[in-house]
């Protein structure tokens, strides 16, 4: 059985969004599992000094051209969001919580969770919110709400996240697949290439 | 006649590299005109607070690995340089000074700059190695050294410089076709749809 796929993704990155609408179809014509990653983008730039995309000058307005641009070439709903970046710390320990239980349904609840801010402009951020959108997927509100705010939860997606960074995760979307690391939903034709070769 | 495609580019770039490599074969597919711009990134840096890649922390050891991947996915032939990143003052003021006598040459003349650095290892911020690049093109080794002395080179180059970040060009490569702006050579698939349909 191949190895799988890590998928490293911020709740807050456009372009990780992208790659999560993706990536299980192409996973899928190669017969691999995807583990999927939530990132806090925020830990991630005290240690490499990288900034959200839209403070940045010059190209903070084109990421903002290319990401909704992107999004229709691949025929992906996208609406650029009324507050971004935002933090993706709630969302991700949803999915942290519920990784531990269902980890299709996590899977589920983590492209719910994209597309709620993405397409619906909701504030994922505020974990009322996530807590919404993980009813909506069929999930007991006591039993979410119990999730994002146990300890151990938070300890695992604490805990997750550094050692995503000690393996050199720096972006996202960001995938590793059987060694070879792949930065940014761009690299995905790469990602094709090396699946159908078992390498290069 | 279609407008031509504004091509902005550094001389220590390896996307850069990659890109003056093919866009001249993607234009001529669809009967465009390439403008080729030398930019300075240094100057660029200044203003949105960038920093050459191999500067940063993770993300530096990341585009080591992917420019290498890259040029050996595309088939361009590739060598990390002894000294990066360099300064691409030298074979810019060569360029900017050809380029008023034979924009085909100006091109040809990049393209053995860029070769002379990132297949060769030849340091190309050496004067010198600039100047002996264009004697090997062809071209009187007193004609080029003195163009590339020349105050109203110098100037030109600058002004351009400028004129460029005025435009929004915050990176290697850049393209502008028809007011549309693309970064990096990642975006030549997307050049080519643009080019392909006149648009979207």
């Amino acid at each position: 059985m191949p190895a799988p796929i890590d998928f490293y993704f911020d709740f807050s990155s456009p372009y990780g969004y992208l790659a999560a609408t993706r990536i299980e179809d192409v996973a899928a014509k190669y017969g691999r599992w995807v583990n999927w990653q939530p990132i806090l983008l925020g830990s991630v730039f005290k240690i490499t000094g990288g900034q959200p995309l839209p403070s940045l000058p010059l190209k903070g307005d084109y990421a903002k051209r290319d990401m909704a641009r992107c999004a229709r070439l691949l025929g992906i709903p996208f609406a650029y969001p009324g507050k971004f970046p935002i933090s993706g710390v709630a969302p991700s320990r949803a999915v942290t919580w519920l990784q531990s239980r269902d980890q299709q349904k996590a899977k589920e609840l983590a492209l719910a969770l994209y597309r709620a801010f993405f397409v619906d402009d909701r504030d994922i951020s505020n974990p009322d919110v996530t807590i919404e959108v993980a009813t909506e997927q069929g999930h007991e509100r006591a039993a979410v709400t119990a999730g994002i705010n146990d300890q151990a939860v938070k300890d695992t997606l604490r805990k997750e996240v550094e050692a995503s960074i000690a393996k050199g995760v720096f972006g996202s979307p960001y995938f590793v697949i059987d060694g070879e690391p792949f930065w940014g939903h761009d690299r995905i034709d790469q990602v094709e290439q090396w699946l159908a070769k078992g390498g290069w």
